[in-house]
């Protein structure tokens, strides 16, 4: 039986050259969207609404019952929002059964653009290894889709997907450039994640606003041990 | 003084993010365009006029005396060209003085988009060190600018691009991912250059045309000391 095959997109500005139809799409936003989701969901969120803009997500959390608004911009909470987007934030006292309206910029575009995707699912370190369980146990095609900032390659979502291929790469056919050269960055930086991060643009940014803190946490490999999938526009665990 | 800023695109596709009108434009096709424009330029070639058609090719090497077209597609001789897109294919005794018209894919297009940019000059690791000195001297921003393969991301022109930061780096301003992990991909690649590079998807494709050979000697450095520049639609050395 052929392998199924694996590739990784550096930017939403690349996917058009993908085939994502019959592929699972592993939406990335290391800094700080699906780190955010995954730990909100493993501390029993029921589920989260991914939206695009402040606007959109204060209407919609206005409209649902049990629901929370949240997004940053600028490492602030976004007026008229409730709360951030941290992954510390929501402890299970919290959040238990709560909807959260998250509106973040690049995770949630990368995720809308990948609509014709058989199906999306979101990464981050904190939730790396329910991840590779899911995609070995599909035996699927596998995107790697990192969400970049503002387009621009990114070396933490990047990492994200060298983490996955280093992984369970031997179970995928590969031929994939950026799969290799993600995957030789991990190996590079897998034994001081957070402090290879540290010289990035993005941890440079958010490190402006004290957020040094909420990246490292960031930088944990499975501390939430949940798979999140998106039926119709809501973000799930899938058991 | 304020240092220039230097940045790393990886493929044609993320032009569009970066301010070219003021910057040199390195366009970089290791595999081969930009290593056969250095090598043939620097062994005597009067000018090369990179045309992305084969048909262009023809009708303008037929045009210009002492011109020869050359180019490949899949690794073999345009049918209707007279030479191939190999940097061992243009010894002194043969192209000193010729013109050469030069069809390529990638690279021709990329030079091609960056109209806007202050200066363009091509870039490969057998000129490496004629670029660094070049940039170094002209104190401008800097755009290395990767051809890729058909707009994926590839490895050996983004090493190329780590090659140049790796060696000027301290005398620019930088915060760009892109340029970070070229760099530390290049630090791991660089005592074994070649080794690193057969692990790529342009290698694979090129090798089953058996031009391993070719390949080998692109990984060289500093074999052909010139230093490459777009002047109107030809690419001419500059002393």
């Amino acid at each position: 039986m052929s392998k199924p095959k694996i590739e990784t997109c550096f930017s939403p500005s690349l996917l058009h050259l993908y085939d994502i139809k019959e592929s699972i799409v592993v939406i990335i936003d290391v800094f700080r969207a699906t780190s955010t989701i995954a730990a909100a969901l493993e501390q029993g969120a029921k589920e989260i609404i991914p939206v695009a803009q402040v606007d959109e997500c204060i209407s919609l959390g206005a409209n649902i019952p049990n629901a929370i608004t949240a997004g940053e911009r600028d490492g602030k909470v976004a007026p008229g929002l409730q709360h951030g987007n941290s992954p510390l934030e929501y402890p299970r006292s919290f959040i238990e059964g709560k909807t959260i309206v998250l509106t973040t910029t690049n995770g949630t575009r990368l995720l809308h653009m990948c609509n014709d995707a058989e199906q999306r699912i979101t990464g981050s370190f904190l939730n790396l290894g329910a991840v590779c369980d899911y995609l070995l146990a599909q035996q699927k095609n596998v995107l790697l889709a990192c969400a970049s900032w503002k387009d621009r390659y990114n070396l933490e979502d990047s990492l994200f997907a060298g983490a996955v291929y280093d992984s369970i790469g031997e179970h995928f056919e590969m031929n994939c450039d950026s799969t290799r050269a993600a995957t030789h960055l991990y190996k590079q930086a897998k034994n001081d994640l957070y402090g290879f991060i540290q010289d990035s643009s993005h941890f440079l940014r958010l490190s402006k606003f004290g957020l040094q803190y909420d990246m490292e946490y960031c930088c944990k490999i499975n501390q939430h041990n949940v798979l999140v999938k998106l039926e119709g526009e809501r973000l799930v665990t899938v058991m």
